[in-house]
């Protein structure tokens, strides 16, 4: 027997032969039903951080009094994702957040409106007037730094597509919100659907399939359900009529009264605009790494710099600050899906090198914060605990997607150090349950010879300095690589006899 | 006899030693009378695009009804520079601008207040209680697209600050607003001033220099003298007196209470900041112009795509569109500023590669609508007329420093093609006086065989599609490089034979 096992340990059994038939029956009796209320069928494939709460807010959305949506949630039966089905069954997220909303809204959607049910079976396909594609489309990289030689995860994707191909009704409305290679709705999905629609013999002229593209700008943390419900969405479609129900499917979900949506022309034309906007973006990161390496060597306290510069409204007001990495599911790859698709889909032989490029210095930006390390610990790291502040990639959040704390808790042991890493938001790191990630600062703390203040969580900023101070080793070396420490503490720290090194914090040397 | 010619053709002899001592005993005068008034003595050193406008701002400063300074604005007896000091003293402009109020403050503060007076004795720094440095540091690029092999123009630089520390009062203030390598005032400046006190047997400990740097923010154009007065403004100096002193002179000039001045902590952080806003700005522009190249090759309206993800306020939406390439004074050197003050004061082997790049890219963006041209022209311009329409870099506004045009022109004649070039701004430009630039639209589009669209102004917004209908020759080819052209435009003078092409317009095709 195979269990899946959520983040917060919960076992659930994937279920079998038997389960499933009861399962199909179950999906065919649910739209029946709701059908006969009125509601349309939409069925959203794949409920990670995008799809479950999609999942939830189309669920919950009600339309002068009515409701317009049943919702049926799916995702696969393995190990890593069945959990999220029993889940949410249950009225439950699963996905953590900030959001007080995220919870209740699960709540409101599965047991007042009985509105929300997540299946594994994928004869749901068959039953939906709207599919919505939330799957991820990875990108593999190979080598740290080369992420032109990255591998795009296409046949999974299309694997997906090609399965609602022979399921999806001629006339149900297929929304593609996945972040895809530009080009891929014309010249990747559109060609398999048609294909499985002439193997079922379904007439291309009368049908032909309706496609459609909006990509998401959900971003998990405190707006994890603003993310998705108010702000403004762009969306494109390979037919009017397609295009038209896109529009109206959307203006029921999003506040387009005070959010609009943005037609563009063609599909590609968004699918370009969602992998430029992120590209933009880990640019924008990119470009501050080199300042923050030069702002060290001239003893130049480079957030001042940036704030100075930031008051150019409108022009400069978006410059970000030094830190410790890029993480997340978007900035890390977007640009080389939009490389991929160049060199693969178009046969280009231009490459979107300053683009590229960004995601290789995005990604090596940890290893300057473990150069700071080495140079405050004399290169010596064998058998010192380097206790590391933050699991998450971002501000107050549990997601570990793509972490740079992950590169940097590998490089301090490849390095012989034994790194303890703390995080109060992160149970698990998935992909890598061998990282145990401690809850319990002082302990994490306790005899550090070595500290590394890698994101700004709320209790760092408050706390980490005393904290520092009373638990870790006298003399450790301690490396702020997210502006956590104000000079205060950072004067106090010295006086302390604490040797301190900040990321793009050149001025330490002459507090 | 000497003569220096204005851009308007007006001839000025270039002054005779006698001439000279006549105006330094005009210039003691002119102290003497302005010091007995209360007044202090500001000196601006180089009267270009930012001391000339800077001088009559100055000297039109009113606080409390008082006048606080007489300004006189110091210049070189050259060929290229000795007309704007008699142009000044006639009370005109040696800019043009299309801020109306150029014209007013450099009558008022002549004429009305017998306030500003320029000259081109050194001696004025002996007079001086406040001197502004004003002057170029230019940048010599070798090769285009090898902009780390540019030479920085620092020994001109350094003469100047030289014979400054040989004249100016030991309790004189410097301000430094030229645009230098980060590093300059301590590492340059004041090692200079310090060694020329010391030969003049000022005691340094009594008096140590006072040197502040405060870099302008100026844009020449409809908001000449807004982007003077009203505008942030950051500062730093080399010791408290000097900060004081700069403070108290800036918040005289500037609109303080809704633009309050930022101080950074040293010089070499506001260098630095300088430097970086302006990189900040040069990368925004590289970034595009891959996509651009995407863009077309994928029949998309880059444009649209553009416009769709700037309605991301705060983050995107000072994202940049395609064009043609960048010009003007600061974004084609300050990267390569900081990459010299990395190299030669700081001895550093890390670059600001990404920095750098961005000034290839843009140096060679024209190039990019010059392949349009060929393409459209299949590989032929031997003996063909090529109408260009724009020579400055800026809608509305003269400049045409480092004008991509200019490339362009350059490009076109090198291919045997016959450039003429149109701009209703500009009368002449400076340093390639051999481009003649013509103001009559209808002449420059005579049977042309090819119109290339290069900058946004007004005019060809309004009446270029019209005007090359009715001039250039039928199937012209036609480069709309800077979207210039509506999509109805380009339809029209489709329809009428035209072959058009547009930077960043791939949908230009399916239209």
């Amino acid at each position: 027997m195979t269990f899946s096992i959520s983040p917060d340990n919960k076992k659930f059994k994937i279920p079998d032969e038997k389960m499933t038939l009861k399962e199909i029956s179950n999906i065919k009796y649910l739209c029946a039903l709701n059908r006969k209320k009125g509601k349309k069928i939409v069925v959203v494939q794949g409920l990670g951080f995008v799809g479950a709460i999609n999942s939830a807010v189309i669920a919950d959305t009600q339309v002068d009094n009515e409701i317009p949506y049943f919702v049926i949630g799916v995702d696969l039966p393995t190990k890593n994702s069945y959990w999220k089905i029993p889940i949410i069954n249950r009225g439950e997220s699963p996905v953590e957040a900030e959001d007080p909303e995220v919870k209740l809204i699960f709540h409101r959607a599965v047991h007042q409106k009985n509105n929300l049910h997540a299946t594994w079976v994928s004869q749901a396909y068959t039953e939906a007037d709207i599919i919505l594609i939330d799957i991820n489309l990875d990108v593999e990289k190979i080598e740290l730094g080369k992420a032109v030689n990255s591998r795009v995860k296409i046949n999974q994707f299309k694997e997906a597509i090609t399965d609602i191909g022979g399921r999806m009704r001629p006339d149900a409305l297929l929304i593609i919100e996945t972040t895809v290679p530009p080009g891929t709705i014309e010249k990747i999905v559109a060609p398999i659907i048609s294909e499985k629609f002439r193997e079922r013999k379904i007439d291309l002229e009368a049908n032909p399939p309706l496609i459609a593209h909006s990509y998401e700008r959900v971003m998990p943390g405190k707006e994890y359900i603003k993310s998705i419900k108010q702000i403004r969405r762009t969306y494109s479609a390979l037919n009017e009529k397609a295009s038209e129900e896109a529009r109206k499917f959307l203006s029921n979900i999003i506040d387009v009264k005070n959010y609009p949506l943005w037609r563009l022309p063609n599909t590609t034309a968004s699918e370009i605009a969602k992998v430029m906007e992120n590209s933009y973006r880990a640019m924008n990161i990119a470009f501050i790494y080199e300042w923050t390496l030069l702002a060290e060597d001239l003893n130049v306290n480079l957030f001042e710099v940036v704030d100075s510069i930031k008051v150019r409204k409108g022009t400069h007001d978006n410059m970000m600050y030094p830190g410790f990495g890029v993480g997340g599911y978007c900035l890390p790859k977007d640009p080389l899906l939009a490389e991929w698709a160049s060199r693969e889909i178009f046969k280009r032989e231009k490459h979107l090198n300053f683009s590229v490029q960004a995601v290789d210095i995005n990604d090596l930006m940890p290893l300057h914060t473990f150069e700071l390390l080495m140079r405050g610990m004399n290169n010596i790291l064998k058998g010192k605990k380097v206790a590391i502040l933050g699991a998450s990639y971002r501000k107050d959040v549990d997601d570990t997607r793509n972490s740079p704390s992950i590169v940097f808790y590998d490089e301090v042991l490849k390095n012989g150090g034994k790194p303890a890493i703390h995080d109060p938001y992160v149970k698990v790191i998935l992909q890598r349950e061998d990282i145990v990630v401690d809850q319990d600062l002082d302990r994490t703390l306790k005899l550090a010879e070595a500290v590394v203040l890698v994101i700004n969580h709320g209790i760092y900023l408050s706390s980490a300095a005393q904290k520092i101070a009373s638990n870790a080793k006298k003399n450790a070396c301690i490396v702020d690589a997210f502006n956590i420490l104000s000079d205060q503490d950072i004067k106090s720290l010295k006086e302390k006899g604490f040797l301190i090194l900040g990321v793009g914090k050149g001025h330490i040397n002459n507090l």
